[in-house]
């Protein structure tokens, strides 16, 4: 066959497994997932490798066993649902997300790619589509990094394996370590077939809710997501010196939060002169010591995490930073240093991904009347971020009301989340035809 | 006998028992009570009521029965060691301090004054004077406040007994009760006659280090402490919305560590513009939520501790921290709001204390070739505050190294320790033959 021939039997199999995407059996799946570790105000507080976490791992193994895929577990935990392609030795199309949760989230982050992977097994099966290549749902291991951290650690050991060996050593507030818990979670799945960490693939499209308040500003139910933007990650330390509130004068005083405070000033007017550049700095992390009323603060600790498109501009703040830091050690009695905690660059997913997404949520949004999809960057890290590195990806976003996400009232639209899953189906399966 | 009579024979006594006071006895005798709860670096951790504590007052019990001291206990463990007067019947001349320490604290906060008061009584043994009024050392309990809120828990009862009842639910970090925690020690102490919470007193004088940095400036060994700061606590709370840092665009965020940091330098402002009337402002204790490296703060809390010798500067400063706390709260998408936690007025000590405290500390640094003494107010709280509220009332400071207190390495020169030892033997003793 030619090329063309191939493109136009792969956009005939999309269309037809997009159409077969149904909403009430997405939605009952769901709220099926939810059920782990759900709460009565809505949320789901469901922490990695926590006996919740496992009851609805072997709830998702059952269910993908039913849609008659091959089931397989990897050393860092991450689960991955086959279902067989014409040509078996060719690497899959894989799809997917994490069903791990912040301690409290919400039913949808993370649950709702690896739901809508199944439904789009579903699907295929329905409309009887038979894929060339394997099409494999991933359930990544500890996406949140709330109880161990960093978060991403199943897609990012799957792009590097080596990471894994660090990864077991990280603890959690109990003193547990992730690799006792990651060995109890694998002996619980002892009747699933292992795989090696870190398989080829053909490419990935992850689908989410964007957790961020751009499409629903934007009344549009599907986002093309173009890239993650970049991240840098410091600790700001300054040392002073702590003394009696009420015995020292004003000016004999080394307050450790006031010089805090006048560098975080001087943080935020950098953040506001490269606003319109996309920079987002957030201070979220504090610790002041001694931390009591009667004691001038002799020691201040905070965290930046300073977020943009553009990797100059976050380079410019980031010498800012130093800068404030550096000015402020030379200063009269404090001591100020500075630590780069983390760092990624912008992750940039290949124009043509970006380019079927887009057909993909075109088509879904078009027959449903909706608004045609936009293009987007992602705020947050995702696990595509990492299986970028390794093969062509891309995201779909749905809206997240009000931009809620982190929170018992995340939610998205029924016929959002619906499109979401019906753009998920035609991009897997014309990739999965080509 | 004329008035004037009495006033040369009290003036006498004074000089005799100033003159009958002992550097190495006195220094030995700081050693030997720093011993309970000593530490490797020089410091003392003997919080109030802790089996150490209870050492240690044994201790002081001891010493003082050999004294030729009475000794009696009342309901909030105050201990009481009396050297009899010419006149039973007469309400004593009360001295002393506390002998509890914060977490890490040095020799001389409290100790010093309870020390100095037994050192008293001896040089009085030592050089025969018979007093008029009986003079009592005190052993105030919990000035601290370390392990059970508030501080000052005795004197503040001796001077109210109604408060004993609240103070008695206060709880420290393991839940014990100062209730429980008073009664185990009262038990330990059944040998001890016990007396009424609150009885009659003549006069009080506190000998104490300065806990600042004003006496090693002017380099005097010895102030006249004219009174004490007013204060008044604050805590301030700010509600903005927690939400992601990725994803939340930098307009359209609440973020209420920015918006604290806005309020916070607004404060600063007000404070510097009144540091030349002698505000002192301490924004000490933070309280951050989620307290996330990404995520913005949702909700921030924050204490005020605000002193000022100057009641009309307090009162301006407080309206000015409304003014800002409603401003804030109308301002768009925020809550805040103001909570009073603690005011205590100046305590001004009557004039003619501070003269006799003058004229004791003149005539000790004289004698020594000594710089006069210095009238200075006290920063910081003290026992002396409560007691103020039932009799005329004074203080002796004596200079701490760097102003350093509440940390091991508190520090006051011996000689400097022997003047307000000299200091206060002479106001004692003038204020008994009176």
């Amino acid at each position: 066959m030619s090329s063309t021939d191939v493109s136009h039997i792969a956009a005939d199999a999309a269309a037809h497994a997009q159409d077969a995407v149904a909403s009430g059996r997405l939605n009952e799946a769901i709220e099926a997932l939810a059920a782990f570790g759900g709460r009565s105000d809505g949320g789901v507080s469901r922490e990695t490798l926590t006996p919740l976490d496992l009851q609805a791992r072997r709830h998702l193994i059952e269910r993908a066993r039913a849609l008659g895929c091959e089931v397989r577990v990897d050393a860092c935990g991450n689960l991955f649902f086959r279902r067989a392609g014409q040509q078996a030795d060719l690497p899959p199309v894989l799809t997917g997300s994490h069903i791990d949760t912040q301690p409290v989230g919400g039913k949808l982050d993370g649950a709702y790619g690896v739901i809508a992977g199944l439904e789009v097994i579903q699907a295929l099966n329905d409309a009887s589509v038979a894929t060339r290549r394997p099409v494999e749902v991933v359930v990544w291991t500890n996406e949140e990094g709330a109880r161990f951290g960093p978060g991403a650690m199943g897609s990012s050991a799957f792009a590097k394996p080596e990471r894994l060996t660090g990864y077991r050593t990280s603890r959690d507030a109990a003193g547990v370590t992730f690799g006792a818990a990651l060995d109890a979670a694998l002996a619980q799945v002892g009747d699933v077939n292992s795989c090696p960490l870190g398989h080829p693939v053909h490419a990935c499209v992850e689908l989410h809710i964007e957790q961020g308040p751009v499409l629903e500003a934007a009344n549009v139910p599907l986002g093309v997501v173009t890239g993650i933007q970049g991240v840098r990650w410091f600790s700001v330390k300054i040392l002073g010196a702590a003394a009696h509130a009420g015995t020292t004068p004003m000016e004999v005083r080394r307050d450790a939060m006031r010089a805090a405070m006048a560098l975080a000033n001087r943080l935020y007017a950098c953040a506001d002169a490269a606003r319109a550049q996309g920079l987002r700095m957030t201070l979220g992390r504090w610790r002041v010591d001694p931390n009591s009323i009667n004691t001038i603060a002799g020691d201040v600790e905070f965290t930046v995490d300073a977020r943009c498109v553009d990797e100059a501009v976050l380079a410019g703040f980031e010498a800012s930073l130093r800068d404030a830091v550096t000015n402020l050690d030379a200063s009269d009695g404090y001591a100020a240093q500075v630590q780069s905690l983390f760092a990624r660059g912008m992750t940039r997913f290949p124009p043509e991904m970006a380019a079927l997404i887009e057909r993909g949520c075109a088509r879904a949004a078009a027959n449903a009347g909706e608004q045609a999809p936009i293009r987007l960057t992602s705020g947050a890290f995702h696990d595509a971020m990492y299986v970028a590195d390794v093969c062509p990806t891309a995201m779909i976003f749905v809206p997240s009301r009000a931009g809620i996400s982190h929170n018992a009232a995340e939610y998205t639209e029924p016929r959002q989340l619906y499109l979401g899953a019906k753009a998920l189906a035609y991009a897997v399966t014309e990739l999965a035809c080509r």
